[in-house]
């Protein structure tokens, strides 16, 4: 992020994306972002009207930023599994190779506001979605040319995939983990490899599926 | 929690506990624990010397009280598969049955601590590894009974255990999805399937291996 900013919202969104990507969304006070952008909290006002604000304003800015960096790239790669492939490694641990100094504002504000209702809930609410409807989208790409499986339960494939991604988040940010990309890449070609034989499967899952009603979680 | 708190330290753990548990450990501040039990701050002061303090008590009382709920029940089941089936099912959405208003601590500790280095950051280390110590022992009893395949990756297991368990959080928890359960256990079902199996599939799981070094995360 070394280029000279547009305007001063843009230095300050660009500011508070590393502050917010370092100190989760409760981390980024007015005080703070204005200590990090080198105002005062005044001037702060000028461009957002409170903390809601400025959160929403970052996590807007976040969306296009990380939309640049970790989806614009694999719209030239080849649709189907190639691109859904290409964006699964474009977005596992996208924070650092954007020059972030910390981790991934939406994995950790969905821990941070489960129980904090209001308009930066439904911000992330909604970006989470449109996250998830992009992925189905790839993988629906993926079953239509026959990379994987008619049968495919996408929202499944899915689902494990965006819990592949918390669990990689955890162990690389949180416990600083070795091994962490191994992991989350063994994990993830396991459920490719389930993904892409899934009708040859489908009486296992079936009997799967009826385990599932005996004992639930 | 409707019994009568044994002494006051022990009151202030279990209403710090639902606090922490709705609100993050940042939410933990002495005010807003001082407003929930009732009493001055000054009053805590002679039960906790700082916010940090509180904290690592906090963590520390959450441990024990997880491990009477989560884990000692478990200790009557049939060592193996039976006993590690059981455990999951009692850890997934663990904080609603046992009367907390919120979600896991540790695991919204693990998103909210990533950056912030000390003894609150430590404790949470500390215990994640213990309880991943802990899934990784019931997984091997259940590997030396022939529950398991003998050339399952253990650790491999329990670090997509692990993530189905983050990915179960943040849709039941965040997302409000009715379905997560559903997906959990349908997740974690076919973790099971691959571990029950391992040995027969060692062929693809070879290959699969060349692929990760091809293309990394």
């Amino acid at each position: 992020m070394g280029h000279v900013a547009a305007s001063t919202r843009e230095r300050i969104l660009e500011e508070g994306l590393a502050l917010m990507s370092q100190s989760g969304l409760s981390g980024v006070t007015l005080g703070a972002l204005a200590d990090q952008v080198g105002m005062s909290k005044s001037g702060l006002f000028a461009h957002f009207r409170s903390k809601e604000d400025v959160q929403i304003g970052l996590l807007q800015y976040m969306a296009g930023f990380a939309t640049a960096r970790v989806v614009a790239p694999t719209m030239k790669v080849e649709e189907g599994l190639p691109r859904l492939k290409a964006l699964i490694l474009n977005w596992f641990g996208w924070t650092r190779r954007a020059g972030l100094p910390g981790g991934c504002p939406v994995a950790a504000g969905m821990f941070e506001f489960d129980d904090i209702h209001g308009p930066v809930r439904n911000k992330i609410l909604e970006m989470e979605a449109e996250w998830r409807d992009l992925l189905s989208g790839l993988v629906q790409q993926a079953m239509d040319r026959g990379h994987l499986g008619p049968d495919l339960d996408r929202d499944q494939f899915v689902w494990e995939l965006c819990a592949i991604y918390l669990g990689h988040h955890a162990a690389y940010r949180f416990l600083r983990s070795a091994d962490a990309e191994r992991r989350a890449q063994r994990a993830y070609e396991a459920l490719l490899d389930r993904a892409a034989h899934v009708s040859v499967k489908k009486k296992t899952k079936r009997t799967a599926t009826k385990r599932v009603k005996k004992e639930r979680l």
